[in-house]
């Protein structure tokens, strides 16, 4: 699978193609939330061949920049994300995945479901603290 | 505001300091939905700079990458996004913001409440379209 270039904004906005906008890095931000709760789940990086064999398969392919590979989610944790609907942002440089998550239902490398397990909040001086 | 520079992996994950791992871009990527009903809303980036303000001021400030300008959201549109709650991912490279927009409550600049208006479909022979 192919993606063809993208054209001008009107189509890119407008369009009905798929025409993704890989950055410099050749990557779009991949955001993926669960299907049925709608709960942030993680975001990760889709290069050309990931982003195709996620569309191909159903199953979630990304780019792992800190192994600079492709990686199938879970294919080692059995955390495997099945695809049950894909959208595209307005100028097609992020793709929005809602999935089904298999195995034990977790996402994050550390045990939890998603990896926004901490909130940003404000010691009594302003300065910003972690909470879970 | 400043921001302490990241540690080690353990406290980058487990810790309950706030230490952003922004990107060779300087950038870090920011996930905003609606602090309502969860939709996706969009995805952009957040410099040093941008991030700090969010923080301080409670109204969503992004870095425009297109425009290489900080971007406080909805200062011309009058779509402000305050900030309910903000969560940091894992690894500290990525944000979510929840938010209450304002005016019409629009977030796309194309009009559309979401950046995510196009769903990723498949036509018979496979070819990936795009549909509304």
């Amino acid at each position: 699978m192919d993606f063809p270039a993208p054209g001008p904004k009107s189509e890119l906005e407008e369009g009905l193609r798929l025409t993704p906008r890989f950055g410099p890095d050749g990557l779009v931000t991949c955001v993926a939330t669960d299907h049925e709760t709608g709960e942030l789940l993680m975001v990760a990086h889709m290069n050309r061949e990931s982003l195709a064999r996620t569309i191909e398969t159903g199953e979630a392919w990304y780019w792992s920049r800190s192994r600079a590979e492709l990686w199938h989610k879970g294919a080692t944790s059995g955390q495997i994300q099945t695809v049950r609907e894909m959208r595209i942002d307005c100028d097609q440089d992020a793709v929005w995945i809602r999935v089904s998550v298999a195995g034990d239902g977790g996402c994050c490398h550390t045990g939890r479901r998603s990896c926004f397990y901490r909130r940003v909040e404000r010691a009594s001086d302003g300065t910003p603290l972690l909470a879970v």
